[in-house]
């Protein structure tokens, strides 16, 4: 062990909601004891991800409280067990994503697509995990996760903005790389411009595609063309405009968690392309000649293996690639989770856990 | 020119329909002359495919008439232009199916996927092709196609059985080889077991796939396990059965045109799986979470692109596959049409217009 203290359980400070009015305020729980497979991590920032909203609230209906929130989170190793050997160490900066856990065993987890591992990855808070215990998140002063579930951040790249990369980047970095969308020329849409809208955007341009936002809000026009570089921004409700782009698109990113048509995006595919659903509205409808007439698809897809997490950090860091974030103090989290449900953010809250969470 | 009538325009006997009751009767039209790239055809049999339904009985307001329907068409080639160099001489076996013009000049086309043609295909029955005149299908004695939208049928291959394949075929066959269901050991769920739905068996089973056959009706569980040799039979209201298979198939087509819940069937899709809907309902409506936790995919699909017409054709005659056919002179029709509507037909009607259309 590279720490004496970390061969037992030990106190931790977070911040956890007590019901679903979803408040979140001091809370002090016990972390596991250093496996030997485990890093224990010094928690300097967290993003504020809309799951943080879902289960403090508990919309679904199965929230554990006291709840930790916070699945975007990075920091720096304090400490790892004897197993952990070469890939991490003492002092490196470090990231975990949405789960902490997975069966290790069956096909997607060998494929490193831990994230629909066939008995179910163990998400990162309000999760029983395998050893009985209900998973705390990143609103807390530190963590202790298995090594496999823990990412390299390259140390060039700023903590704060790596956080964000860990839901919202993978969630939309896996299918565009899926799709085949980091083949520079192709056409992209994204509809909706929050957290993982405006990361699309981002990787859009750094593979050289043709990027339009679709938005119901012409407030986002500006900052989509100038501040994030965007090739085009298309008022959703504007027909005209949507008429003269139908069959033009490779491939659409919905971010949109709002309840919308489908229709008229899938109308803008080229023949064979994709959309690729993110968020979660309330349903999907269309109509089936917008599928078979164009062998159009869509699919769903949700955050990222870990190989393809490390992969992402590394393109971000070498390409420099940064989140927009507002960085915040825990004491400011119950204001933030109320913004982020009236989309007041630009473009992902990030809480500085590091300097206010003592 | 191999036939010295052949460079002018001829009378050609069809039957055709002449308002939206959809009954079709005697008709007697001009096919063009043969030009240089053109084969023309004396038709033996065509299938009877639910478009011929759907454009006799003016189902989409846009039914020009005299209508002659048919997209399943085989015969004997009776002559070809200059241009026809190699490829198909008097006395082949050919086909033609859902389209018979294209602009040859897009990357679809060039591609092979003609079906797709930027411009549109020319199909095959009620649509404007490029020499102003409305397409007349193959309820018909012969007809006069561009050599690009004729297919070779294998000596060995029996020509009525190849009529279905123009259009039931190559539309289960192209999505299956395209997500990659030509892979033995996949499991394979067939929606609907009708002309589409019974070739999906029988491909699946050749291309070693495990296949369960979807249906509401108990009636067809027999002929679909003994007949067709499906692995399984489903009945889709058993709820008890459905929940048991949830994430087990690698692929679903479904043929079913009437109206069904969808998410039961994308429940049972492994992670990542796909249905193809290569029916109409009217329309599409799912849970977002069926798409998104499992990452899966639900495209569309209408027939097939000249080249992997071909390779299906081919394909059959090496491995012996044939649809179940009804085989039906002229005369019998409008009641097989009525019959096709009350799904009353093991599993594809095909008229013998050599021996009935005189």
């Amino acid at each position: 062990m590279s720490s004496d203290t970390a061969n037992e359980e030990a106190e931790c400070l977070g911040w956890a909601a007590r019901d679903p009015s979803g408040l979140v305020s001091p809370y002090i729980f016990n972390r596991r004891a250093v496996g030997s497979e485990d890093v224990s991590i010094t928690i300097t920032h967290c993003g504020i991800c809309y799951a943080d909203v879902v289960w403090t609230r508990n919309k679904l209906g199965d929230s554990n409280y006291p709840l930790v929130p916070g699945h975007e989170i990075v920091g720096v190793v304090k400490a790892v067990g004897s197993g952990v050997v070469g890939r991490f160490k003492v002092g490196d900066h470090v990231g975990v994503g949405a789960y902490v856990n997975s069966c290790r065993d069956c096909d997607y987890c060998n494929d490193g697509l831990e994230n629909h591992c066939q008995k179910g990855a163990v998400h990162t808070f309000n999760h029983l995990d395998a050893d009985g215990s209900i998973t705390k998140g990143g609103y807390s002063t530190f963590i202790v996760v298995h090594q496999r579930y823990c990412f390299k951040i390259p140390d060039s790249y700023p903590l704060a903005s790596a956080a964000p990369l860990l839901c919202a980047g993978i969630t939309v970095y896996a299918p565009m790389i899926r799709h085949k969308m980091n083949q520079p020329g192709k056409s992209l849409g994204v509809i909706g411009l929050g957290g993982l809208g405006h990361m699309a955007v981002k990787f859009g341009k750094a593979f050289g595609l043709n990027v339009t936002v679709f938005s119901t809000s012409i407030s986002k026009r500006k900052e989509a063309l100038t501040l994030l570089g965007a090739d085009k921004f298309v008022l959703s409700s504007d027909q005209q405009q949507m008429k003269a782009l139908a069959k033009s698109y490779d491939f659409i990113i919905d971010t949109a968690s709002g309840d919308h048509p489908f229709d008229p995006y899938m109308s803008l595919l080229k023949t064979a392309g994709a959309l690729v659903l993110v968020g979660f509205p309330s349903e999907v409808k269309m109509s089936p000649a917008n599928l078979v007439l164009g062998a159009r698809t869509i699919s769903g897809s949700t955050v990222g293996g870990t190989r393809e997490t490390q992969e992402m950090l590394d393109f971000c860091a070498e390409k420099g690639i940064h989140p927009n974030i507002e960085v915040i103090p825990i004491q400011y989290a119950n204001e933030a989770l109320e913004r982020l449900i009236k989309r007041d953010v630009k473009y992902r809250f990030v809480i500085d856990i590091e300097n206010s969470l003592k």
